[in-house]
């Protein structure tokens, strides 16, 4: 499924720590401490949208942005779960899985754009590196 | 795919027109004149979340948000194809597909929460539900 010359944007690599490496995505953790997230970047060079991607493509990432989702509502026994794949800012196709709670600090608007994003702590991003190693499924 | 106790969320009802049936799917127009907005809303009972679905409906939903960010993009000649879904007002699982502009309302952030919808106008409305009508694909 990867494309030699995909590149990762350099921004969502700023933004963000690796997590794993699945069939068709990166998975990266943002590197915002308010609000569990992780970006799903599919090692497709030049998609930009979702319909870039051929059909078997597509049916890997559903199956990634499901599995992603499931873990992180029950790792964090999250309210919801925001799946969002944006790319107004950073034109490179991914897709954001977030856990959101009732008590968060975007409640109940989106998550983007709203405050800054406070950083982890290098013990907190040990642990949540570790939790989410441990509970995401292998795809 | 249908189940026979699935009920149209009355807010998403009361947001939306309808433009047509999917095979697994109803798609409805936001009432927003801002964004060309459309919500599909699989008619599965009690689904919330992506990963409610089964294996088949996830295939379909995948196909049938691709299909309809395709022709939001060709039909506005759109910059970008926001999707997502969130559910935080509303938990009954619905999909957006925002075609977004450089220049619109809320670029190069979200359109939710963003100032106030603006209706369409009965001329609009009738414009915009027959482009919808002849450009969607049939899914």
């Amino acid at each position: 499924m990867s494309n030699p010359i995909y590149r990762l944007d350099p921004r969502l690599a700023a933004d963000t720590h690796p997590v794993a490496r699945w069939d068709l995505s990166d998975v990266l953790l943002m590197n915002d401490a308010r609000f569990p997230w992780l970006i799903l970047v599919p090692r497709v060079a030049d998609a930009t949208e979702l319909f870039h991607l051929s059909s078997d493509q597509q049916s890997r990432v559903m199956a990634e942005m499901s599995g992603a989702g499931r873990a992180m509502q029950s790792l964090w026994s999250a309210d919801k779960v925001n799946t969002a794949m944006l790319g107004n800012k950073v034109s490179q196709l991914h897709v954001h899985v977030i856990a959101r709670f009732r008590k968060d600090d975007a409640w109940p608007g989106p998550v983007w754009g709203v405050g800054q994003p406070r950083p982890y702590t290098e013990a907190a991003l040990g642990d949540c590196l570790n939790r989410l190693r441990s509970g995401l499924p292998r795809l």
